[in-house]
């Protein structure tokens, strides 16, 4: 009734409101869901016949799992149907990142997305105002309502997307801590219970990883530096451990929901060989190429990121990285020009950061903590002195964080490191 | 910036929503209620160099008290500038009472209603759309976003529109029982908490008494009936004794908050004598003049209700009056004509009901409980039917509901009988 106009914004609103301070019941929230989802299309993907898997991620900074992630599990014969989103708030998003290799295409229609799905087994695309559209109606609405921040309505706006897909299963990466929407690990609790509880009552086989973002994912913020370090990642070059590590655990799982696998520890076996036999960056290749992105510029990939200049940011003092404010490193990536400040900004592709020290590392007086790339000397200055402020450096040693705080199923937490 | 439009609907049903299950703070409800104030003109009543008090009732069934009473009051030398409302719902309206009377203008403008307060020292008369505006619109907004039944939106909607008159001082007839808005005990006195907090926030000494609405109050319904009850009052002649007690008590009460007496014993003897003189109904008769009303009619005062039949409810069996279901009999007189159904409805000023049993009476088998008086014989009978059913017959003699339930002001309970 929402997305027809049938209901008025004023009464909707109302609704928002008191969905955001009562929240809502199991079944109040499938309702809720199922609504959003027969607002539009759903995808049939029926005619492919191999399990079909997703991953999605509540988004953080530095977070390009998605891009070697996909290939990665399709090279595996599991098809991923993945659709995207862009940058929202102090996160990237992979259809950003994606759009920094010359001419690849993230509007595929939904003829474009199925027959690639059948030729090669991945594609990352866009969301079409065909799946779904009372999810972009009411987010609109949240958004002026301060209703963006609710648990069921979160829940609900990942979910009718990615339930529309027509796929299988799904893996959710929940992010906790300083660059994550859910900062505090008992709302990321919440939000992993709440989704996989409504794949599950939606016949998906749903399961949550409760991951880290108390420090930027690898060694890159800012969107070709991260399709660089994706590309780095499948060409097993270098990879950052916890990254590497993340890609593995979401893949191992990828394969248990569709039921090719059944131990992680295998799973995690399968996926290393298909990165160190060159199976899983081919089938990156393939999908770039069906996308229409130039796999020349590929080869020296560096080439991607070509800024004007590049400041060091150190440290004035000698100690540990006891702690980084991540969210401040996203928005000043976005203020750099790597996100949208304003809805109809235009993204500078080739500028961001590669950050030297995580949580834990020790370092010099002096010593670089981080590099801004960008093309605007004085965003540069502001960029550093965010980041500079965004490192906390003390004199004792603390413990690194964890990759993986718990892996979260319809039965609940199944898990909690 | 709502009553501007600067604020959006979808924005302020939003923050509706949020009131109406969050409650407010002191602090808030007063600030809000001071912008409902303030989005208006404020009546200055400084020039009138005596005390000014008004009273308001939450509305109930038969509620004909504010006719009698404000000129009862005024005759005692306290100015009572009466801004007053329609029928809502099941409940009467002291305006729609007036209208009654033919000629009557409950439309005075600021000017002569200021004119008729120095000359007389009383005048009831309708809203103007200068006083208070935001509570109209909100008012309406409300009635689509389900927030009506707030305790805090009704506190600033009363308080508001009250507290613009330029009164010094307030009482409030909570009602509670079965033909009130509260039909609860406790959320009467939570709505009297919050407004007598609110009225003295604001610097006005407010004073609530909670009292019966679990019967018709007096002993008729309906518009012209009740005016001819209330020239009963005043003329002394065969008061129905819960009334009259009811019209005393929030005569002294007045008296006592504008500061022409100090005890109630002494203001209700006070009020008795006023009546009894003469000066009370000589005061009402001021009134009427003033406003345009034919005093002829008034002389045989029964002709104002000249309906096509009447009609007699009688008990089916013998027993006790147990319960009234008072709510029923308000909706029965609405649908009789007495109310509006919709909002542009015209009123029958002529029907309505006698009733002549109440709670704790004893009724002989086909005894008459009430008489319908009726333009049209379907709907005649319809009420009747509806009265019947709202009396329920015990055998067994229940104890007569009291008249005052409690008194609250800004300390909170005061005495709760």
């Amino acid at each position: 009734g929402y997305t027809s106009g049938a209901i008025p914004d004023y009464q909707f609103s109302a609704l928002l409101m008191a969905i955001y301070i009562r929240g809502m019941k199991d079944e109040e929230l499938l309702n809720l869901t199922r609504s959003y989802i027969e607002s539009g299309l759903t995808l049939d993907l029926g005619e492919i016949d191999k399990p079909k898997v997703d991953k999605h991620s509540t988004g953080g900074v530095g977070d390009k799992v998605s891009i070697p992630l996909a290939p990665l599990v399709a090279s595996l014969d599991v098809v991923v149907p993945m659709i995207s989103g862009r940058g929202l708030g102090h996160t990237g998003g992979t259809l950003d990142k994606l759009e920094s290799i010359p001419g690849f295409r993230t509007n595929l229609t939904v003829s474009e997305f199925k027959a690639q799905l059948k030729t090669i087994g991945v594609a990352i695309t866009g969301q079409t105002g065909e799946l779904a559209p009372a999810d972009g109606k009411i987010y609109a609405l949240r958004d002026v309502t301060a209703t963006v921040d609710s648990i069921p309505l979160i829940a609900a706006s990942i979910m009718s997307k990615k339930l529309a897909e027509g796929i299988d299963g799904l893996v959710l990466d929940v992010k906790t801590g300083s660059g994550a929407f859910m900062a505090k690990l008992d709302d990321a609790l919440s939000l992993a219970k709440t989704m996989t509880k409504l794949g599950t009552l939606y016949g998906k086989k749903t399961i949550a990883l409760i991951t880290d973002m108390s420090e930027p994912l690898g060694k890159t913020v800012g969107n070709a530096l991260e399709i660089v370090e994706s590309i780095d990642i499948l060409r097993n070059e270098k990879p950052d451990p916890k990254l590497l590590e993340l890609i593995l655990m979401l893949g191992a799982y990828m394969l248990i929901i569709a039921g090719v696998e059944n131990e992680i520890e295998k799973g995690v076996k399968r996926l290393q060989k298909a990165i160190s036999s060159g199976k899983a960056y081919e089938k990156f290749l393939r999908m770039v190429e069906s996308q229409g992105g130039d796999l020349n510029s590929l080869e020296k990939h560096f080439s991607l990121v070509r800024t004007k200049l590049t400041l060091e940011v150190t440290s004035s003092a000698e100690g540990y990285v006891a702690e980084i404010d991540t969210r401040r490193i996203g928005l000043a990536a976005c203020n750099l020009g790597a996100g949208r400040i304003k809805k109809e900004d235009k993204i500078d592709h080739s500028v961001g950061f590669i950050i030297f020290k995580k949580i834990g590392d020790s370092v010099e007086k002096y010593e670089p903590l981080a590099r801004v790339f960008a093309n605007d000397e004085e965003k540069a200055h502001w960029a550093a002195a965010a980041l500079k402020s965004a490192f906390k450096i003390s004199e004792t040693k603390p413990s690194k964080p964890p990759l993986i705080y718990g892996i979260v199923d319809e039965t609940g937490i199944r898990k909690l490191y």
